[in-house]
């Protein structure tokens, strides 16, 4: 029996088992910067694989991080995540919502560095209670009201246990250095930047990451070359003036609630970029509270979007300068936090040629489509940009699967038969890589 | 003992069961239209005193009502309204909302028709919890959490109350008919419109009303020529647009949010009156959700003022036609609901120069004030613009008490002997006015 | 015969002198600081008379100079003025538009400094070629194109010479100080400032200044109490961007045009002030060129007004903040240029109540009206302002005069009587003063 | 000789004649609707040859001409014409400015139609007098104070005339319909739409066109197959409120100018189009007239752009309503005149395949670049997309040529060889269309 056809049957025999496991994950969801018990979870195993695992401070750096939680919801979410099964050391190590992981092995010298990315964090939205959702009929959906893997996170991070164990089934014979990235916080793009910037994909020759569904919406289906993912950034601006009444004195306000009008139209006046696609979006704007007082406080959650990142760079340097600008024409004053960010980019050309081929090869896929426009953000780019950066290459696969509604529809769930064509094509991608690349 | 030592021995008499009535009040305020156990202990009294009392549909025009809660909330505070003691015939009697309360006495033939108005509404705030606040120590604080007289309507109504004892006391010497009304709903401007519409002062021949505090912020003084009511008008305007995924199809969304921030922009530019005092605010702003969706829908709540109801209907006609073109600027719907309205004025100066005599003729008073300009908003001036477009004579008096904290703050407290000095200054008036008037 | 009426004699017998000078200014109009031939007739023949006269360096102050035309305009305009007339000389001495003079006579010791303002220039207008018109009719229309006496400061020029003539001939008779001001640039409130800082009312006891028409517009009426002078301040404010193919590259142009339009609204919702009257308006925008290339030039005329002149340096603050960062919001360059100003103000109350009885007392007023609200701006109000400050007495006349037209209008004309009860007011009013302030 | 060769003899004798013809055209430049000299000299040279020759309203549909000068501007340049040679019956036939020519000749039948497109109009520029400028050196230079061939479309229509004779010369060997179409007002965009629904090419087989430069500049190279023709339009708006004192009675007005204010801004708001580029830009804004008026005029011209046709026409929409939108927000009428447009498109890739086939087999071009993305507009795309949209083919050519200075610079010109290059390929490629098509 080679190599690939013990891929095969191992993950043939993992099916039950990733299963049961995204079922647990799918339980209980964790929103970004708060997998205390997902990770926790998953470092006890890959630990108890032999797998290196770095956690907290190693794989997360602090100021990069992005839409962080409070550290009272932080500690609360702690105390949750232990109580409901995971370990106090494992969480603890994770202080301050540092909830990403890096498991890395080492094989014989002589290979390359291979890294796989797969995102934790669920979305907050409620699940919904309809009987007939499959989650609810099996009696497994979420226990936290408000949270929900509605993405299918749970099965990406299922399907990177299962990996693991594959790989490490495979030890002898392979070269080189696994790293299997568990990512918290991908919703809303605020995770990533804080993994790259702590380094650990900066010597990494082979950068791999997948997604259920998106464009690839039926099991079977598979695209290995996705183009187009949209440099973003996120922001979150809050006007502060002075509060007066509104009849009797209204030249002592400082109005924050006309800052931020100001500020949402001409925003959206920003002039479109001749390189390609540009995009703004003020997507919630409150202001103001008493109807007869110059509104005090506001705040605006806008982001920003362009065809690359040098696109993106101009729609945020002109959105933060008007900003300051609504600020001065109403005498306010403005506090900005960005939440959140991705890169432009593309997946490198012959690494998607060579998954493809893998697909191909594994005689599973009955479609293997080509260049697939993204059209969107997904912080994975942050990975991507820094490998291809330093010369290396990377790639991100939609793998096809059914689902029974559109991603964070509360009524979201996949075909969990996708995990195995996941955890297929890129267990013998790695392989190759490590036994060929 | 003439008539007038009468009044000041009934008052001296009254002012233990004034308190105590007063606290009542206190302990169970009801914000506008929900006045059901308020108005029907007061009508409960009234009629045993020998008043005719007409409540519901008699006293207040249904489709003028302004800014009236739900349905479901009327019906859960019609509810509480019994559990704390209110007769269930009674609030039965104001279903929808309408707990306005006319109370009628007619004396001998051949005098005028006198009218006093009490407003019997609480404030939208929670009363607060510091054991320095007088309520706390003497146990009256507020039993509803949300809710609180921080205006001293419970004052205002104990007067009326009281004044309606004296009076049936003195039938004997009097001439004409009296006529106590107690509004709901002034907070917000929002209930006298709908009362003056059923007709109940359409035959006044003298209006009064009364005030503590406001700009007489100590006990012992009062101002009976109050001018320069501003009329105003409130709306909220609500915008329904459509969503639409801000990356990936921007051109079909509706953009309520944007159409909310450029009417209130606009409105602000609304131009100055040359005719004198006008104002126009938006206090608050609300709209969108998602920072990546089209913001579909939005509110605004805005009102506008002016020196006389002229100005303000020129405020208010430009913001409606603003508010409109707004929704047509980004393709949107528009409801505007017109939740309260003033309108402006200045008490009659013949009445209020009787007043003033009164005041000095009582002896209780250490500063009688002159013409004191209000410069702000008072639903009490739809009474009053009604009773002097028939030749009737209307004035408004402001009732000096000592404060705690200012007006609907959640410290507010008044001196509870203010109550006297107005009992005593209305009685006096009032009997004089059906005496010789 | 009394001084008073030898006044009387001497103003009768200088109206076809008075009616010819008019005649003259009337036809050789001269607008805002090149009032060149004006002065310098005027200078010389209050110089021959005995009038010490100041003028250039020594009456108007160069910085606090508004709105003055190009070096090129200026002159043009003195070599027009020599060619019609006026002599080179004094032409010389107000080189860079300083035509402002001042006159003085210092009579024996012991009496007050009476100054009175008279304004010269002309309003950029193109009289009327309309047959009908008394100026065409009796040939004394004028000769400049695009200027002309429309606001009649051709008479109060002329009453201010008439008056120097009557002063000298009383000169045994009077003790203390005259000071006549020809003051420059008075439409567009331009040119007060700059007379004002160079100190010439400092000392002032008593000022006066009169105007023919405004609310006065019969022949034989007076007012003598005028209030509420409006305070002012006019601004032009030029954006500068960079111009880009809108096509092409519309994200290298830096947008003036937006910039304009943004400052426009957001000056139009400036807060009202509760103190009083506010205005803003912006009266002219210009910005861009070509169609298909972003506006890379903008320029706005605004002013500012208040009931107050502490009113408006509010509303002048806030515009000017709002033109930086309407500014700074399209990253285009702005220059601000003050281009006129007026103060607040009312008239003194006991020299407006001298002036009545003097109008009484002459027996020529068949109408003396009381206070009456200018509601307009007229930069007698910095003289004004200055001299009130220091303890001294101002006011401001409004003479009656029948009108052909309204004020500015290319018909305008006044009744030419009107310029002898000027004179005698003013020279009445004066003697007193000087006789017994 | 084969009739290849007789075409580049031809072209060859005809370079003296069309650099002659070329400079005339240059010294007399016509804008748009007004290209009389130049249409009728065309046409009579046209007659001469023996070409049916149709304008006026044969030619150019009246009532879908855009951005016409008035009838006093048409009738004074309609006599310069004639002054300055034209035929005077030709020019009277173009009354109204339907200067648009159509030449045909049917040869043999069995062939295709097919059409050839110049146009003839020139820039609103002056001239510049740079003594280093070639047509002030060899005294060619405009003879037209603001007006310039600035664009090269006299070259154009001088290599028309010329292959006009080249074809008639070859009339023995051809089969089927050559049209020659010479379009007025290409400058705006403005033109050629009135041709196309005269109905001239809804029987064309095969459309041409070609233009000196834009992307091409130098001589010897080519583009044959041009993408990417931005659809536009091009609008003036203009708002009609009513003045009013800005001090005395701001209410009054109707603010013209703050409506144009605030359409600029929301314009500039219109929501991004995923499906492609998208333009839109005010580029010039002139609204009020005196500082101290309410605005009462304005006018915006402003044009919308898009990658489609279909993109352009949810731009135009969104356009028209917020024009419509911003006139209602400040009570001001909107008059909004289309002074311009053209459609999008792409060249046909069967036939701009062939004309690089041409060119290389020509022998004469030493550069044929591949697909050439436009990105601009040129109303050629309107004669396109009827030709395509019946299943005919069209493709539009850029002739390389070295440039003195760009486009529509007063220093603009073109090394006239490349006329004779033009000639040569459009006669070449017209010949084998008609005789193999």
């Amino acid at each position: 029996m080679d190599w690939n056809e013990k891929i095969m049957e191992a993950a043939d025999g993992l099916q039950e088992e990733m299963t049961a496991c995204r079922r647990d994950l799918h339980r209980y969801p964790e929103p970004g910067w708060t997998e205390f018990r997902t990770a926790a979870k998953a470092a006890a195993f890959l630990t108890s694989l032999g797998y290196t695992v770095k956690t907290g401070a190693d794989a997360v750096k602090q100021d990069c991080m992005m839409g962080v939680p409070s550290p009272e919801q932080l500690a609360a979410d702690q105390q949750r995540a232990v109580q409901e099964g995971a370990d106090p050391q494992w969480v603890h190590r994770m202080d301050g919502g540092r909830t990403g992981l890096v498991a890395e092995w080492k094989f014989r010298e002589g290979g390359p560095v291979v890294a796989i990315r797969f995102d934790m964090d669920c979305n907050e939205v409620t699940e919904t209670d309809d009987p007939a959702h499959k989650p609810n009929q099996e009696s497994f959906a979420s226990h936290h009201p408000g949270a929900m893997h509605a993405c299918g996170h749970d099965g990406h991070t299922t399907v990177g246990l299962a990996l693991a164990r594959v790989l490490a089934s495979l030890q002898e014979e392979l070269r080189g250095t696994v790293r299997l990235i568990f990512q918290p916080a991908e919703e809303g793009v605020r995770g990533a930047h804080a993994m790259v910037e702590s380094g650990i994909v900066d010597d990494v020759d082979y950068l791999l990451g997948a997604h259920f569904g998106f464009k690839m919406r039926r099991t079977g289906s598979v695209a290995c070359n996705v183009t187009g993912f949209l440099a973003t950034s996120k922001y979150d601006a809050r006007f502060f003036g002075v509060p007066a009444h509104a009849g009797a004195a209204p030249e002592q306000g400082k109005n924050a609630l006309l800052a931020a009008a100001c500020a949402a139209l001409n925003l959206h006046a920003i002039a479109r970029h001749s390189g390609g696609a540009s995009r703004i979006n003020v997507g919630r704007l409150e202001a103001g509270s008493g109807r007869n007082v110059i509104g005090d406080k506001a705040l605006l959650c806008l982001e920003t979007r362009g065809a690359t990142s040098e696109i993106n760079r101009y729609m945020e340097a002109e959105a933060l300068r008007i900003l300051k600008a609504a600020a001065l024409m109403y005498d306010v004053r403005l506090e900005v936090e960005k939440t959140g960010g991705a890169a432009g980019g593309s997946n490198s050309e012959e690494l998607a040629a060579f998954l493809e081929q893998e697909a191909r090869a594994t005689g599973l896929f009955d479609e293997v489509v080509g260049a697939c426009d993204f059209g969107a953000s997904e912080d994975f780019s942050y990975f991507m940009e820094r490998v291809q950066s330093h010369g290396g290459q990377a790639a991100y696969m939609m793998i096809g699967a059914n689902l029974a509604a559109g991603h964070h529809d509360s009524r979201f769930d996949f075909d969990e038969r996708a995990m195995g064509y996941s955890l297929k094509l890129l267990a013998c991608s790695v392989c190759r890589l490590l036994r060929e690349g």
